[in-house]
């Protein structure tokens, strides 16, 4: 049977078909990576994921809660995850895209987002341990220097030791730069931490020996705001002269693990850093860069956050089409009247087609907005000239944003929908459904919130380079829809796409002019601006995706290929003609100048 | 401090100044009933909520669980719901509207439903036992033999004996007609009943000293299908010849209750019914019959469930607003590149004034919709012709479906949004954010899924008199319209609310010529016609608390007042420019024939 929680063959249509990663894989610095590895890769990540993660994915077995315990000051993780743990990094899967210098295997982005899309899907909880701590690791190998390389790289790429992210602090969430944090130099040239830190995903665990955080700190008389932030590198355990781990706790102490909506099986801790007077701290990179280091960090992980979206949108449809497929309940359409007339699966009733159909064409164009991003990558790795690699580097900054925010409330939104389709069932513990939504709900909070996020596209991203990217970008679109257009069988939804894109690049230049006349307006409108964008980007790769499609459908596929095809065409159908199409009336919307949301007095809200 | 759970403002508002509630209390049935009594009642209410029951809603009091346990074959609500139970029949909360001929207060249904909105709100789980034991007492009243009344009224309208509703098996959800329940006859004139009933909402409890149980069931020999079906009252403990509660259980036996995602402080049972052929029950009105009567408790029940939304949206509002407010984070919008701006709270800026605004302009315009079907309730009771009872009466039957699903899933949209602005702190337990949003997902699967409500409006109500309720709804709204188009502040809003339901005027036309030629189109977009009607009509219902607050507005009223009618204001205009005015391109979609939905092969949904 096909898997419940990733869709292959749309995976590799996708890399194959639609982005034709193939082609990369021809050049440097892919050459050593054929296609048949690619496969492999995709096949034992499909083997872990069925056999060893999505088991451990329920939150509650046979009544009792299956979470991270805070237990006598320390952190543990559910049973399960310690052999998890060790499968993932014997197999490879914490550097699959790394350098082999760091011991990775150097494989294409494009093929690890889709590694990851599986896993987020199967276990996000368990997941994030590993995703932090690849971040962790990251930020070390680029702005660590030689010897902090030498201590931290291999012990954490191999699982050894575990990572996280320290930034958010009780006062100072979104707003980073209020943080309180201090870094006291010691005549060592090491820095004395002292400050607490919140909401710390994976904050702390058993699974690893050591556990290393970079930490968010204002070293003393530093300016405040987030000019004055350094970053450092505090160890839970201290660390011997040798760089391996001593018996000595560094004084990060964990003060209370919160209880949550979902994500059970990952710690969110309080840490205290420095309470006994007694926590070192490194300084990672230079003084005062903190922010500007930590956003290599966030970067990552707000793409992984938007492929917990996708993750989830995809295993809640895939577990929703399987239930409807089972499922019997009244009789078809047709029939409705008779009472005689034998039930039927309820996949063939018009409204939970349309619920099935909604999910399929959400989670399929999530899925090609995150992997494209990925696949920008792989193409600013491959690029020959700064001039390529600056246009895909480009589309990373613009889509991080998107993929941020669109996918995690999207990504909801399905699983709210896959809720649906199960009824009942769907509202009970006893199926995963209604666990992916308490899963899929932190997504649009952490890693900045999708109000962030609509800030970050709206004031930063869309501006750079005088908005060169986002021109780029538009442009990029044009191959798909050109093609398209020449489709009788999909022209109409070409078009459709265009005119949504078109409707965006107006819409952002008068939002450009109102920064200056009227910022509120394009500040109302931001969260829903990102999400027009999302609307007409998806309506793009959808009408990419259909378009070879139908090429593909006149080369007499096999019988099989026939129906994933033509299922292509009509989730492309469905998404472009009913929600890329609401884009130009959304954007007039936008434009518009109300100003309901300024202008209502704070004591009208309620008295 | 005004409460976070009921905006008491807001529903005198809507009853006084926009619906002139006074006016029907000077009528009968309600000339005895002064507004003076009715702000009591409110008043009462309010304390009842603020000091008993928000503080019993929490579904987990220091790490500890407050749920539904069945142990040893029994199911134990949370202790604190015993006093409470006692304080709601001891202050007549229990027949707020009831006839005095029955022990009722008599109040109209427009105040009842302001107190079911907070009392939804403040423990949704608690009161589901109280809205069940009325509606299935209820329908003893209207359909039960003089015996029957005389058993059974008294103890469920005093709370002394409780009540369900048992229509759902594991094979007939959706489809009530495949029902495997039986009821063969006794000769004493009772019937012996046996079958399992699922998701039985309160179905077990130690509430009460007795439980009695409307079970739909098929009478040995009737016919297939819903035609066939009758309904039983069964007592859980068999009464004695006087009537009382004996001691003899009548084969009603618990087999489980559900874990859930919310909702945890109501037991949802599966109930045995005659696993040793032992189990007596009462046919309730005529044989075959059963769907017929139980629809008036399902009627009353999906309006509940409306409340529900309601009342969830109401509180996630209130709650939000208050946190917008104390919160600091940030600085000004105008001062964002200055560190040493004085942090604000978060309502100062634009994006959470967004999210603010959007909540409270789905809250009010929810408490509108649920609130004037209420009142519609009135005045067919007040109505001294036959024509405007029928007209009244309609108005309930369109306004049915849309008030259980566009409220259930609009509510759940609120709290989603509820939960954002308190950032992580929203994803978290400590605070009531994500247990609404975990309480409220249930409203839109039980009761007639929200694809059954959508399918019920299209396919029955809107035809009902041939188009005639619709029509005079429609012709309802022109009045506000009107009025509205007068004022030069509101006008372009008044005129887009115009355009909308003119454009659902027309898709209801072209849909109901469809079902003859292609009836697969109004089918699959059946559920987006429905919210398109939820925010058309919120859309009027905001038009009109515009019109009268801009007429307020120039009587020089209080401060307070004048915020608060600024407030109205501004949430009309938010909603029906950024909501409402998207109807007519939603329309567009509706009648386009865009059957992806239908056309997409089975096996093209995933190979």
């Amino acid at each position: 049977m096909a898997s419940l929680w990733f869709d292959e063959r749309d995976a590799k249509f996708l890399m194959y078909e639609v982005f034709n990663l193939q082609d990369l894989l021809e050049k440097p610095p892919y050459e050593d990576h054929s296609q048949d590895m690619v496969d492999m890769v995709l096949t034992e990540a499909l083997k872990l994921v069925e056999n060893d993660v999505a088991p451990t994915y329920p939150d509650e077995v046979q009544g009792k809660a299956v979470e991270a315990v805070f237990k006598d000051g320390k952190v543990y993780v559910p049973e399960a995850y310690h052999r998890l743990w060790q499968l993932y990094y014997e197999g490879g899967w914490g550097t699959l895209t790394d350098s082999p210098e760091v011991g990775g295997q150097g494989f294409p982005h494009t093929v690890a987002g889709l590694v990851m899309n599986m896993l987020s899907a199967a276990n996000m909880a368990f997941i994030m341990y590993a995703g932090l701590t690849h971040g962790a690791a990251k930020l070390v190998e680029v702005f660590g220097t030689e010897e902090q390389k030498k201590i931290y790289l291999e012990n954490m790429y191999t699982g050894k030791w575990a990572g996280t992210m320290c930034l958010t602090e009780a006062g100072a969430g979104s707003d980073v730069g209020a943080l309180k944090t201090t870094a006291k130099r010691n005549p060592d040239g090491t820095f004395s931490i002292t400050g607490t830190k919140q909401f710390i995903s994976a904050g702390d665990h058993d699974l690893t020996e050591n556990i290393i955080h970079p930490v968010l700190a204002r070293i003393e008389g530093d300016p405040p705001g987030t000019k004055g932030i350094s970053i450092f590198i505090v160890p839970k355990y201290k660390l011997n002269p040798d760089g391996t781990t001593s018996d000595e706790l560094n004084d990060v102490i964990t003060g209370n693990i919160e209880g949550k909506m979902g994500i059970h099986g990952n710690s969110t801790c309080t840490l205290n850093f420095g309470e006994n007077g007694n926590c070192v701290g490194y300084l990672l990179g230079e003084e005062r860069k903190g922010m500007r280091i930590m956003f290599q960090m966030m970067n990552e992980a707000r793409l992984e956050v938007g492929m917990q979206g996708l993750g989830h949108a995809c295993a809640s449809y895939l577990h929703a089409l399987d239930y409807a497929k089972e499922r019997l309940q009244g009789p078809d359409v047709m029939h409705m009247r008779d009472p005689e007339a034998p039930r039927v699966p309820i996949i063939q009733h018009p409204d939970v087609r349309r619920m099935l159909l909604y999910m399929k064409s959400l989670a399929e164009g999530m899925r090609a907005l995150n992997i494209f991003t990925f696949y920008c990558m792989d193409k600013v790795a491959a690029a020959t000239t700064e001039e390529e690699k600056d246009k895909w580097q480009g589309y990373i900054e613009l889509l991080t944003p998107i993929c941020k925010s669109y996918c995690s409330d999207m990504g909801f939104r399905v699983t709210e929908v896959g809720v649906q389709v199960f009824g009942g069932y769907g509202y009970c513990r006893e199926y995963p459904m209604e666990q992916m939504l308490r899963d899929q709900k932190i997504s649009s909070i952490y890693e900045g919130t999708n109000g962030i996020q609509a800030l970050d596209l709206l004031g930063r991203k869309l501006g750079m380079k005088k908005g060169l990217y986002f021109m780029n970008l538009l442009g990029e679109t044009q191959a798909a829809i050109a093609q398209a257009k020449g489709i009788d069988e999909i022209k109409e939804e070409a078009k459709i796409v265009e005119d949504a894109l078109n409707a965006l690049a107006t819409t952002s230049m008068e939002f450009s002019k109102m920064m200056k006349s009227n910022p509120f307006v394009p500040l109302i409108n931001a969260y829903d601006f990102l999400n027009c964008m999302g609307d007409a980007l998806l309506g793009w790769f959808h009408i990419w995706e259909a378009g070879v499609a139908c090429k593909k459908l006149k080369e007499s596929p096999s019988e099989k290929d026939t129906a994933f095809y033509k299922g292509k065409i009509e989730s492309a159908k469905f998404f472009i003609n009913r929600t890329t199409a609401l884009v130009p009336a959304k954007a007039e919307i936008l434009k518009k100048e109300e100003m309901s949301a300024m202008n209502i007095p704070e004591e009208g809200f309620a008295v």
